[in-house]
């Protein structure tokens, strides 16, 4: 069975093959990563050279309790990422209708479709929401949890904790996720949470399997879920630029859209063309296959702003 | 479905806690990682930041073809360490009976039954080969690659490159394992490949997901496979250390069982005891549950010697 490339976002490569430059030239905006990462701590030698230990192990769980404010009776996994841990959901229940409403990130379509599930709104077996979703920044309420499996995608809800649904997870049947790498911008480390029942913890424990997480990415996912202090900082700071990306923005003639902190979602006449004029001065943005419309950008790091207006 | 806890070895932390000490007093040699890892080069900061990108990927995969000699034909895979590969391959055909002679290192057999495998050696539809063998260190032949599945699993087969059956890699049914933590020291970083025919290869590239290597692990992984001369370096500092471990060792009374230059398989008369004697030391070894008298010991770090010397 041969791999299906999916249409991941990213793709920075392409475009240097089609536009020239190399990856000191481009403007990233194509993701919603943070671009002011969380400062990398000091490594021990150990968390490179040893097997993840049971006490680093745990101390990331205790810290990632603490940050997102896992309820009692909610259990905790850490992987090799929030995708790696969405892959696997669709293993948690026999396949029958799943509802995803669109539009959204396509990675769980995918992972469900490649298990057998068929999308379906009606008498829906599971259900997907991305919260905040990703394009359109929707937030959903507690009312929509109503499929015997939902999957709540928190990947962007750091920059908005006062709507997290973290509270349900305790129910059986509910199984949030964290993404480690775009609120602290570290998507290499691969980093990521599930958090449900401690039932459901475990079978997606056994599927995931043991060492997911590297001592590295145990060692700064632990630094950075203990320092609240940053991601309020990171906050403030996300939130005003996403204020000025969309005065920029609308100031040439887009009509934003929605999104969060971590991307904004225009609305053009030609988003494909508005993509390929950007990409003339080396910044790439995110278009999507179902909308003509839709253009989204990630916030650019302290130094873009000056190649994102030249650009625009 | 609760998480099954396996025997491991390793078990650091639980040694801590009947013996005392902390990390820095104890010498574990618990497992077959080499002690003196391959020098961690500059990490870029992309490596942290940025989902890692086809580009990254395709070098790492290139190092590894040319540093293990990967027949034409054979394609590979880069994943989370080779147990997040071990914990797939039983995916990669229907359940039924599977050969894993023993003894034998217990996540295969762990990783088969879990979906669904019984283990059998007539009529074997699968069999797992850890070649060398760990721990008694046996090597295999092309012969015994009679199986219409045939895992080779050579994790510790890098400080005997020679012995590599990776050839065999082309041929449709065989997949050849390889660890890059054990033999580079750097287990933290959670890095491990299959090798096998191009068909195989996407499917397990499916099971595992994207983005399953860490922007840290492709670079310095990159670095490492590209370095001949330091893994010839260190196949002669291993295998002189192993004869110094042998003459030590056996001084005391064990008797030389196999192994591999990454670690020394002995026979001694009760080989708890031997543990308990060398935890009391804070020199941490590897017993077996299935044998009284077999003790592996990993290699020490050079600054080690001492304290194993006195502990024995």
């Amino acid at each position: 069975m041969p791999s299906t490339p999916r249409d991941h976002g990213g793709g920075l490569d392409a475009a240097m093959e089609t536009y020239g430059g190399d990856r000191a030239d481009w403007l990233d905006l194509s993701t919603g990563i943070n671009p002011v990462p969380y400062p990398l701590p000091e490594i021990p030698g150990h968390a490179w050279e040893a097997l993840p230990d049971r006490n680093a192990q745990q101390a990331l769980l205790d810290a990632a309790r603490a940050f997102w404010k896992v309820p009692e009776g909610a259990a905790i996994l850490a992987a090799h990422g929030a995708s790696a841990v969405i892959a696997r959901l669709p293993l948690l229940a026999a396949p029958g209708p799943v509802d995803i409403p669109a539009p959204t990130y396509n990675e769980h379509a995918a992972a469900f479709a490649a298990q057998g599930w068929t999308e379906a709104a009606a008498g829906a077996a599971a259900r997907v929401l991305v919260h905040p979703n990703n394009p359109t920044g929707r937030l959903w309420s507690r009312d929509d949890l109503d499929a015997p499996l939902v999957v709540i995608d928190e990947s962007f809800c750091d920059v908005t904790p006062e709507a997290s649904l973290v509270d349900a997870a305790a129910t059986p049947g509910r199984v949030v996720l964290k993404s480690f790498g775009k609120f602290w911008g570290l998507a290499g480390l691969r980093l990521g949470f599930a958090i449900a029942a401690p039932d459901t913890i475990a079978r997606l424990g056994e599927l995931t399997g043991p060492w997911a997480v590297s001592g590295p990415a145990l060692h700064v996912g632990t630094c950075a879920l203990r320092d609240p202090d940053w991601a309020a900082a990171t906050r403030a700071r996300l939130a005003g630029d996403g204020a000025r990306l969309d005065a920029l923005v609308t100031g040439r003639g887009a009509k934003l859209a929605g999104g969060t902190d971590l991307f904004r979602l225009y609305e053009v006449d030609d988003a494909a063309a508005w993509q390929a004029r950007l990409a003339q001065r080396h910044v790439w943005s995110r278009i999507f296959p179902y909308s003509r419309h839709y253009l989204r950008l990630g916030l650019p790091a302290p130094g873009g702003w000056d190649q994102l207006e030249a650009a625009l």
